[in-house]
């Protein structure tokens, strides 16, 4: 049955997803590139680009494959896509990922600014949607079919579909970094109110792997 | 070198040291068990009552058994010693450990309601500080000579230490639950900014356990 799945999210041991100080040249904030040491060692990164690439073949590895496997659309914040804020000046931002992204699906990028959909190689299809995030996944899910939706990030996202009861199944990866300071993933969120059941938790070479899923029927 | 430690602290992935409802007949709070199991596993805990008992021997041992090695006092805050809240209304309460706790050295117990010394057997001596965290760390200090001071707990007594720049040490077990509500302990709290290094982490048979240390010197 499709999912509604999180997966291979980074984040620090106290919790944050993102560092702080976000822009152009740093993506991913201030001591934020610490967060995904575990995944750009995977083979599944490294072949995103060289298909004969090497990479890491481990725990870590198969959690990476495994987040990319039987997607049929994604839901990115718009941060994710790009440094850009307010209305979009022109069509020039494509996102971070150059000519090819690695989704190989249709993307909704949640804005409050309209934009014509974008077309990038390999599949990926860029749509923007300014009616909100039920909208958004209303979309995904029609797209995706018989396949899951991946609810890409970044925190604000992810804690939108988790307070909307929107999630089934949520992979987070725990890095081995104490950023101090950023966007907190789980401040604020009672997963097992939500209806989450208890975690498993693996490790791997990396990262900490973590995966949990709402419960069919009764809460814990 | 003398150190003030915090071992084997457990927190929920969530990052709750405790959970909520905290009580006589429940002293670690809704779900608040989980976070322990790992600890009462292993054969430090085991053998603390029975001197011949079995346990787990394995990475979390380890850990348990470091974190009572070489303590020459402890502070704990009012709540870990027990439910009674306000003034003491008479000497009955003497900790929740029976006659012989688990200490054998001095424990400053954190108040704000003095209360005469309290010897128990086995070494364990509970001296009740109302002036004061500094205060308690000092006298600690001079009972722990050459030995370390250990901050037992709870969150708050931890947090107090660790803003008041207090912590050489800190070792957490992440234990595999999400408690959802409680009490937080890393939150408002930027480690890096503090002082401390990048966290070891080692995956345990029923906990992951997370160690930092204070950098000698300048910041990261």
């Amino acid at each position: 049955m499709s999912k509604v799945r999180v997966a291979a999210f980074s984040i620090s041991i106290d919790g944050f997803g993102a560092g702080t100080e976000q822009s152009l040249t740093n993506a991913m904030g201030v001591r934020g590139m610490k967060l995904h040491e575990w995944f750009l060692a995977t083979r599944s990164f490294r072949r995103m680009h060289d298909s004969s690439a090497a990479g890491s073949e481990g725990v870590d590895e198969s959690f990476a494959a495994k987040s990319f496997d039987n997607i049929g659309a994604w839901i990115l914040g718009r941060n994710m896509f790009g440094p850009v804020r307010g209305p979009w000046p022109d069509d020039s931002w494509k996102g971070w990922w150059g000519d090819t992204p690695p989704y190989h699906t249709p993307v909704y990028v949640l804005t409050h600014h309209p934009r014509a959909s974008l077309s990038m190689k390999g599949g990926t299809v860029f749509h923007f949607v300014t009616d909100g995030i039920e909208s958004a996944l209303a979309r995904a899910k029609e797209d995706a079919g018989s396949k899951d939706v991946r609810i890409g990030g970044g925190v604000s996202t992810i804690r939108q579909y988790l307070l909307g009861g929107h999630i089934d199944e949520l992979h987070i990866a725990l890095s081995p970094v104490f950023l101090g300071q950023g966007e907190a993933l789980f401040t604020g969120i009672n997963l097992p109110a939500l209806g989450f059941g208890p975690p498993k938790v693996v490790a791997g070479e990396k990262a900490t792997h973590i995966v949990i899923e709402k419960h069919n029927g009764s809460q814990e």
